[in-house]
């Protein structure tokens, strides 16, 4: 709520139903009942630069991630119509299937069956082409596009006029970028190119879990308080917690770096080692996750780490993740990466190897490659033939 | 080493043999070649209170886990003539065994194979019957008898006389005692009832596999730095890492709590929920472990939480603990515990479900059980009848 309302302390039983109407009683910021030690409780959410002061959201990216976020965006934004426009687009690249353009599949059947089948979509979630008309407005951009169509989508939102002044975005891409001695998070770089504050998102959340409303967690790492509050209205529901934290970096970093430490795990389980031997390699991967982080990233907080962004992430990515499966079939094996790829995941690329090689070379040429012996013995095996018995000589 | 060694800078290539003999060369002390940012860097050990100057150790119990734990002491301390008596003495309570007794046994085979099979034990270890013998002129007491033993245990060593003055001790024995609305850990017991400063030891240990020599992390919680020091050199190896810690009620109660979130574990289990339904789980039981330590042992800290005894003992109880197997089974066949227990596990009691039960009597009896949803889900669930279903409402 942007002001407290007069009837705020007035029992619903007690209100007149031609009052009711149109009123926001419904509220979907964390406010719970049972008060715990750790628990932000929010009461009205910062106000939006639009004439309208209602926020409106964009979802840029359409995958299933995307389209799992829109799904509980859309439905959160219609329950709090005094703060937020009903209407949320989402970024659908057009293109023809069975002879009907996949805009308008999605927007008559509200499904995104390509991506995200048996999920019905919100009505008020609306597909739409056209990348300037998806942010036309949006005070709030979703930016959950591949890596490889980021460019292309930012170099249009930097024409003039085509990003809200004030909006603010987020960023559930995971990864980072390394050139040299130079790393930098999806967040940071889609700040710098169109000159929107970005915060990341990040957490145990399998999109097809998240849409059939599995109960999970997840993280929001936003700059300021104003931001957290927005963007955990916008995704908090009873069935996907948001816990915010003010550490981009950290969100962004957990989810790039978890990766490298899914291979260890992934390694251990192919050497059949004990659990005890795993949760020890887990905790040292937690552990130089967040002092990678904290060393690099100054600001970023090694707290980010025991949130769902981290250590929740992490422990899925190590028992479920296709990281660490495919590094227990290369313990097992010793078959290369690319046919890995290749047999095992269609051809498309491990997140993780390609992590470990730039964080390696980053490593490298900032000399600290003896202050992070566990992502450097996952470097040494996948890529120099160190023996994967050797995952636990750190 | 108590004091720097005049060649302490000397290559070893240079050094004569003759001079080489008896010196303490290699030391198990965390020295890493690699320095990484959070290791502890220890240069010498803190003198001993007997006219020897030398530390003598004894193990209290021989269980599986003691027995793991004295084979890494006697080991340990064999290596550092200088620092340490060489004898290690281990209780163990006299029996008849095949007619013979079971200390002798234990001392011509050097296997402990009732409780420990197949592994074999340093010469150095001396099972001893008489529990005044093994302490005797010990100064460093490892207290790893069952629970039912130790106030027996507790009430010989009262007898003056039998601690050396200037003693210190650890506790391995997990488990909280709850009277009303007090609360106390085992270390805590055992430092009131006979005087000496107890540290506390805790991580993914399983005792087979540790005396098997696979590679696993542990937690030292002690009071003082040179308690740290003295404990990690006594217990350090490659494969069984010190991390050490000064909060003993940490390190206590994470051994105690991480069996009420394996229940949670086992009942996300039992319900098919997806790993990012656990892995949420998990990360909240955790916070709520820290929090309740937090709030309720002043002075204890949230990080060792992070620590093997938090993090890595919880993983591993979650995926592979007989609490979290039982209450899969709970939550998958409706039966009772005690039918579980008496099905499962052979009559012997679930340690979760009593910790479960006693941290909740206490929350009741600090009017704090709202503070805590999930230990109180656990709870209700375990002995309320409220649905399984239900442990994701929190």
């Amino acid at each position: 709520m942007n002001k407290l309302s007069p009837l705020s302390n007035t029992n619903d039983a007690d209100v007149p139903s031609a009052q009711m109407e149109g009123m926001d009683i419904h509220s979907n910021v964390v406010t719970p009942d049972i008060t715990r030690p750790s628990s932000p409780v929010q009461a009205s959410l910062p106000p939006s630069p639009l004439p309208s002061k209602r926020h409106k959201v964009a979802i840029v990216g359409s995958g299933s991630f995307g389209t799992a976020l829109a799904k509980i965006v859309a439905k959160n934004v219609a329950s709090r119509p005094k703060e937020f426009h009903s209407e949320v687009r989402m970024w659908v690249r057009e293109k023809i299937v069975h002879g009907k353009q996949l805009t308008k599949v999605i927007n008559s059947t509200h499904m995104n069956d390509r991506y995200l089948p048996d999920v019905k979509l919100p009505s008020n979630l609306v597909a739409v082409g056209n990348l300037k008309q998806v942010v036309k407005d949006a005070t709030m951009l979703v930016m959950v596009t591949p890596h490889q169509f980021l460019s292309t989508v930012l170099e249009e939102f930097q024409t003039e006029g085509v990003i809200t002044p004030g909006a603010i975005s987020i960023s559930a891409i995971k990864g980072v970028e390394v050139n040299g001695a130079d790393i930098s998070t999806f967040a940071t770089l889609i700040e710098e190119k169109i000159g929107t504050p970005c915060a990341a998102l990040g957490g145990p959340n399998v999109a097809q879990d998240v849409a059939n409303e599995q109960f999970c967690e997840t993280t929001v790492g936003a700059k300021t308080a104003d931001e957290c509050a927005l963007w955990s209205a916008v995704f908090h529901t009873n069935r996907f917690k948001v816990s915010t934290v003010q550490d981009v970096s950290g969100v962004s970093l957990a989810g790039a770096l978890k990766n490298v430490v899914a291979l260890a795990a992934g390694f251990v389980d192919g050497l059949k080692l004990g659990s005890n031997t795993k949760a020890s390699i887990m905790r040292m991967g937690l552990q130089e996750m967040a002092e990678f982080t904290v060393e690099f990233f100054p600001g970023s907080k090694k707290e980010t780490f025991s949130e769902p962004a981290g250590m929740a992430d992490l422990i899925t990515s190590c028992y479920s993740g296709r990281n660490k499966k495919c590094a227990e079939i290369f313990a097992k094996t010793g078959e290369s990466w690319e046919k890995i790829e290749k047999n095992h995941l269609n051809g498309q690329l491990l997140q993780g190897t390609l992590t470990t090689k730039e964080v390696h070379n980053f490593l490298v040429s900032r000399k600290r490659t003896y202050a992070y012996p566990l992502f450097e013995a996952v470097y040494a095996i996948s890529f120099e033939g160190r023996p994967v018995k050797t995952i636990i000589d750190i």
